[in-house]
Parts: structure tokens; sequence; C-alpha cells
């Protein structure tokens, strides 16, 4: 048995989020399918951690098991031979120790959210990004988004539906940003609560629009209530975009190497 | 009568180019009906230039005439109401003098074309990028490229259904980056024959590749013969960024300004 460490790329427009379910398309479900076709045994993917439907994905990372060694780039171009046309795509493949788990070895999850800031609905980034027509304040979005650093009780900014023993998550590092249209806000940390990026976004937004103040983000998040959170932002905007394993000592490529470089 | 100038998005996948056809959607067709909703009389639309079957703008430029005076905001809204759902959207609009032509007056077209270098299938770029599996090395397209700038008897990267009077044109810019696996084409000028961007990039791969060494593309030019070019690139790599028109005095604004900036 080889276990690998899967780089995985998805739209996720097409799915009901990544975890399996009967009788859903998902981004598990339709992996475990695909990597039916290379081994005799049924093949559980364990992603590093459960995206939410309508969420992408350009750095999700999973591991499985195959009773067959195979070259790295084989097992990725095989998956994704078996995944067409679905819009999931294994970036890489590597083998790792038997003991690595993509869940339970990351040390930080990082996503992207990505707001486009303009009247005319959106063409080319349609189903890619949120389009918001008020203008909104990057600046002040960013500098309110800062209260939540660190270790904090996140209820307000928590679906009712989400699983998490404890709401008290430490947020690592959060940034809003600007170029033109386009507004992006990057954050991680080891973990999240289930929609909590997308009801933090959302929340940002009240006072990018200039609804709310930037103490109201302090204000709501030491109400620990979740009715106080603002509104939850869509899937289409959000992006896991990588997973952090830092003790892994390969070295992954989940592109081809520039010749030359 | 007023007439305005329109900055205009699109996918261009569902689309058979900016031309209007008789029996075919075409970007310039569905703005006149858009247009049409605007006023008694049937509108023209005169772009800047004509896009291909699949090519993308981000910042095409089109005039069109209206009856009466609507506020600036008023005409985009309007015409983005009445092009849903078609993944076609107008930016802005903004009036200009009578004589003011957006294919005459244009001074420079801009395009870029994208490349993601990688082996798995493209998931959220899927019909936004071209994927080469293979690896390229961007800074000999760039360098073999700067052949190209200047004013030259462009027939080798011309199309047989091409209708300019010349095969002359003048190349002011055109670089090649890479960033990760993406890799961007970007190139201006006055003007291009058919097919003119998608002719070089499809030629430059063929060095990027290593099968053609930087020489071959002095080469094929000075043979001047269509069939000395390398292959084509796809259309869904392209996109018309913009057309320049320095003498507008007009200050447009594409998105909405950020406030606090």
């Amino acid at each position: 048995m080889t276990r690998y460490l899967l780089r995985i790329e998805y739209n996720g427009g097409p799915f009901r989020g990544w975890q399996r379910q009967e009788d859903a398309p998902t981004v598990q479900g339709a992996l475990e399918v695909a990597a039916r076709q290379l081994t005799d045994d049924p093949v559980i993917v364990y992603g590093a951690g459960r995206t939410d439907a309508g969420v992408h994905a350009t750095g999700q990372a999973a591991h499985i098991d195959l009773l067959d060694t195979f070259p790295d780039q084989k097992v990725a171009d095989a998956l994704n031979y078996h995944l067409r046309p679905d819009p999931i795509a294994v970036l890489s493949a590597h083998p790792v120790p038997d003991a690595f788990h993509a869940r339970f070895d990351a040390t930080e999850r990082q996503y992207r959210y990505v707001i486009l800031n303009r009247r005319a609905d959106l063409t080319v980034d349609r189903g890619l990004a949120w389009r918001i027509a008020s203008p909104l304040d990057a600046g002040a979005m960013h500098k309110a988004a800062q209260h939540l650093v660190g270790k904090h009780d996140f209820t307000t900014f928590r679906d009712v539906q989400c699983q998490a023993k404890t709401p008290v998550k430490h947020l690592d590092a959060i940034a809003v940003t600007r170029n033109g249209a386009r507004i992006e806000f990057t954050c991680s940390a080891l973990s999240f609560l289930h929609r909590q990026v997308r009801s933090i976004v959302g929340s940002l937004t009240e006072i990018g629009r200039g609804r709310q103040e930037e103490a109201w983000l302090s204000d709501i998040l030491a109400a620990r209530d979740r009715t106080a959170c603002g509104p939850v932002a869509p899937a289409c905007g959000l992006y896991l975009e990588y997973v952090h394993y830092p003790t892994l000592t390969i070295k992954e490529h989940m592109y081809e190497p520039e010749i030359g470089a």
C-alpha cells in the first residue's frame, strides 16, 4: 500500500460540496469513483477540509491509499482522466509516509474570497466571484478585520449547523486588498468553523458599505450570538487556496517547473 | 442625438464573434437588440474591433447614438438589464462628441493571451485560458517575440480570410511573463490582422516547447508565407483588454471608485 498526498483544484459550482452524499454530486464522491478505477478495492479520499456547496478550491489537499505503487505523475494523470468531464483536477500526487493524514497533519488552511465591486453583471468571472454594486471601502474592511486576529469565540460567525466541538478558534491572519474593481480577502488559520469565512466576509461588507462602523465588528464578535452576524457571503466567491504541511519533507510540484528556471 | 462611448466586457464562449450575423449569436447583435429597447429607432453598435468566435474582451469599446440623452449610468444599467442572461456587460457609458468614432479614433488596441502551463485539465479557468502540458520556456518566448516589434509585413501571421488592405502592421509592444503555471502574453498595436495575435502566440509556443530556436521566428516572419506559421492558439485564451483614445477628454470610470481613495 502506498499513501499519496493529492493537491486538488475544483470549480465548486456543480457540486453539493466536498463531502460524499448518496444522491448528489460531490467532489469527494467524484474523486472516489475516479480512484476506484486505479485499484480493485474501494478507495476513501480523506480531505483536509470539507468545502460547502459551490465553494471552489485551488489547493485542497487529500490523501488516498493505493494497493500498488505508481509513478507520481501517473496517479494524477489517471485520476484526471477518470474525472473528466467534471471540473475537478488533481494538480499533483506524491507518496507520503503511511502515518500522514491530510486532515490531522495540516497546520494551516488558507482561504481567499473574491469580490468584484462594480455595477455591471459578471461575464468572464461569472460564478467565480461575488459582485457588489455599492462602493466598498477596502481599507476600512481591512482595518476592522484585524480585530478578529487571534484566539476568539467565533460563535457569531458560525453556522448553526456547525459540528465543531468548540466555537473557539485562532485566526492567524486576515487581509483585505483592492486592485481596481477586485477586492480580495485572504485568511488563514489551523481550522475554521462552518461558514466562518463567508460570515466574516459578509459582515465586513457591512462596514465596507458604510452601514456599520469599525467597532461594530468587535461588538458582534463579543456578542457570541449568531443572530448578530452580517449577511453570509455567497459560496461562489470563496476558494480554499492552500493547506500547509510543514513537516512533510517532500518537495511538491503542483505545476511543471519552468525550463531554464 | 447623443453619442455614447461604451466599455464592454464579454465571455466570448457562447458567441460567433463580435460581428452581427443573420442566424448566429454575436456580441454586436446582442448589444443592438438591447440598445433597441432604449430608443425607437434601430441602433447600430460600432465596435473598435471585431473579435473572433470564442475570443473574450475585458475592455472592448464601441459607440452608439441614442435619440434621447440619459444619465451615463442609466445607459449602462439599462443595456445590462436587457443583455441578461448573455455574458456581456457594459462597464461604462459616456457621452462623447458627435464626431467620435470607436473604430477610427482608436490609437491602440491591447490584447492579452493566457496560457496555463500544467498537465491537469482546467477547472475554474475552463474556457478562459489555453492549457499546455509540455513545459514552456517563457523567457525564450519573450526574447523571440521582440523580433516582431516594429513595422513588418505580417503575412505569415495573417489568416487567409483576412480582409485588411495590407499585411504591413506596426507592432508597438509584446511581452511574455510567467507567474507559476500562468503565462501571459500582452501585445499592443494600432490595429491587428485577422488572427494575428493567436498566430503569433501559437508560433511562440513552438519556441517555448524547445521545438524551434529563437531565430526561427525571424525566419518565418521574413518568409511572408502563411504556411510557415506555427499552430494558431485557440480563441478561449485571448482577451481584447483595452482600446485607447488619448484624444478623448472625458475621464472614464469603468468601475466604482473606492470610497476614501
